[in-house]
């Protein structure tokens, strides 16, 4: 039975997590995939707690070195996280030879024209399965699942914090200060939160994503980015009558028009497979010209989800020979022939808060039409000064209706409180 | 460049759809996947068929034999569906070392001792990704995606004409004939819809699931299998007054008293993922130790659809050196100390319909207790002479509720209209 050796750097919660399958479930890999896995040694500098987690004493390095001069080492598993020491360490272990299983999105998505360029020369592999969306096999299907298909589009929920936040906000009725408060004391989120709630961790990994479905590197730059802190209960109220649930949607499109990728808020229809997608569930929604629709739905994080993920690229590259590295052009920066359009369209929402005189709508009614925009829904509340007007339109610009909120701005008789992408 | 040729046996509707697909993404292949993929030839005996999707006349062969001797074909797909020929062919085929892809349910869950055999033989590679649920990767999931689980449960939708006729059933109030003559119009059921509505297309795809989710042969003799053909309007309707959906489930679980798998029609709690998989959509549901729960959803069936499995498996035998054959424990039949038992739990829903004499619900309820079956939820509708009874059980042995439901058919005052399977 072919006999390899893993080294785990970093035994935090995802680390931790890797620990526990590859020990537990080491006979069962000899038994199912032939091949016996075993953890020659993890980096960590805290040592109690790798001892905590059963970890022999003799097996805890404190010095990249150690690792990567240990003979019996053919996998390296990195899960520190972030971007310095995790690159100086991956680039020693694929140097040294060693193939690479990473959870680390944000390395992969700024560095993986590097990463890729190191592997190959030394024939290493490297394997990011766990770097989107946890323990759901996206880049597995993605790479040897949907490779048939030119894929047009992607939609997915890649972030787990914020779908908890939304789901609160939605299910509460509460606030967004107060459903992130709860995120962050049951562990969802951070103290700092930024990297989630403005879209970050989603728009790395939508980079990822868009870069294996349209077969050429998607830089992070090129990602249009709105987070979720200025989602309103009354927006998410306004999205119920109207029949949609607010969420974070990573958007990745390839049109003739060239490559679009979004992350933003956005109501999807109640009955759409991504509207029932709640708490810190993720799901990618793709649609390819053979295959049509198809979405995967799991846990985007934890422990366990995420060290599923690990250990299957650890299996995958210890089971199959073909050295997989390259999965898309080597590149830092997009191809020169690729655009990424700034405009795009899609269907919105407006809340407009309108004075009550005679003429108002007309007025809105007539820079809608200027801009060719239709409406398919129309809402008006309350009376008296404070009347307040929710609408959906059909598909439109990004333009014409950035064009239309400046103008309904201008008109001092109403004002846009809110827009937000729709998708049926 | 690597040049791969292909057969392809059979042009119905999946053949079709195979040929077009690698026939148009020719070059988009050869990009992205570095490899020349060349339909070669087809074996059709309708010649006008094959002329008319575009083969050039001196690709159709007629014979199994030139097929199998042309030195330029590597791999084989059989897509003539049925047992003898298919069979046949694709013995023909692993003889003479070629690869075999096919679609074929039915053969692959009655023969896959016979054919791995042959194929280990060979050395050649026998894929059949296409056998279940159309185009959504479940198979590569199963063995490259969440390999590093133990998994413990699936739930699946994986027959899209009983699930397009419960969904219109649910829709428009209609009857089971209704829906079946509209499924049949539109070509979604076949005119003797036997092996669709009776549950065995959902049971042969289960046999194949569950043996590589279990890493075990599961013969289709151990299915337990009931069909949609008893499903009424009224169980319809009580489903959605309780909260429920009614679905055609498959479900395979591995508990500590063996191997559970049963096809049968399911009360899906509106709100589970599996509740929103409507019309001829597909989806199975996944517990993994690690993984936790993920689903996987798209189109089980379709020309295209279909076709994207068959070229995914074109593909990833053509890209990757490692020979797959031998998939779970090469038998025809069950080892033998795998356990598959007749009794497991379950919550149930029952109806009973009951005279309106005075303690009649007591005897119920003392039976009831007799078997330890508690009520989470109980409905009295009517009054007078025909008053039922709707209820939904906590989770409780099968045969505790044949026990039950047989002692209340004989008490004469009540009887028991229907029972079915709670998923919550």
């Amino acid at each position: 039975m072919k006999k390899v050796g893993v080294a785990i750097l970093g035994l935090g919660v995802v680390g931790g997590g890797t620990y526990e399958i590859l020990t537990k479930n080491r006979e069962f890999y000899q038994k199912t995939q032939n091949v016996d896995i075993s953890v020659e040694c993890v980096l960590e500098l805290n040592r109690e707690r790798a001892l905590k987690l059963g970890v022999p004493e003799e097996k805890i390095m404190s010095n990249i070195a150690e690792v990567i001069c240990n003979p019996d080492v053919n996998i390296v598993v990195e899960v520190i996280g972030g971007i310095d020491a995790a690159r100086e360490f991956v680039l020693a272990a694929l140097n040294a030879g060693k193939t690479v299983v990473t959870s680390n999105k944000e390395l992969f998505c700024k560095y993986s024209h590097e990463l890729e360029r190191a592997a190959k020369r030394q024939n290493a592999g490297l394997y990011f399965e766990a770097s989107c969306v946890g323990g759901v096999p996206i880049i597995r299907t993605l790479l040897d699942g949907l490779q048939a298909n030119h894929i047009t589009s992607m939609m997915g929920i890649i972030n787990g914090t914020t779908n908890f936040i939304l789901t609160k906000m939605s299910n509460e009725g509460i606030s967004y200060e107060e459903a992130l408060k709860e995120a962050q004391a049951l562990g969802y989120a951070e103290s700092n939160p930024v990297a989630d709630v403005e879209g970050f961790d989603a728009a790395y990994k939508l980079s990822i994503l868009s870069s294996l479905a349209f077969h050429t590197k998607v830089p992070f730059s090129k990602v249009f980015r709105e987070g979720i802190t200025g989602v309103t209960r009354e927006m998410i109220a306004d999205g119920k009558e109207l029949g949609y649930c607010l969420k974070l949607l990573a958007i990745g499109k390839q049109t003739d028009a060239g490559i679009e990728v979004r992350v933003h808020p956005t109501f999807v229809r109640t009955g759409h497979p991504l509207a029932a997608v709640n708490d810190s569930f993720n799901a990618v929604y793709l649609t390819g010209d053979a295959v049509g629709e198809v979405m995967l739905y799991g846990r985007g994080a934890g422990a366990l989800p995420t060290g599923s993920a690990i250990v299957s690229d650890v299996i995958y590259a210890a089971t199959h020979s073909e050295i997989r590295y390259s999965t898309f052009k080597n590149t830092a920066n997009a191809e020169k022939d690729v655009r990424f359009p700034s405009d795009f369209s899609s269907a919105y929402y407006l809340r407009i808060k309108v004075s009550d005189k005679t003429g108002v709508l007309a007025k809105i009614a007539a820079l809608f039409a200027k801009y060719n925009i239709s409406i398919v829904e129309m809402l008006q509340k309350g009376e008296g000064e404070t009347a307040s007007v929710t609408l959906i339109t059909h598909e439109t610009r990004e333009l014409a209706i950035r064009n239309a909120v400046s103008k309904i701005n201008a008109l001092e008789v109403a004002s846009v409180e809110s827009v937000l992408r729709v998708v049926s």
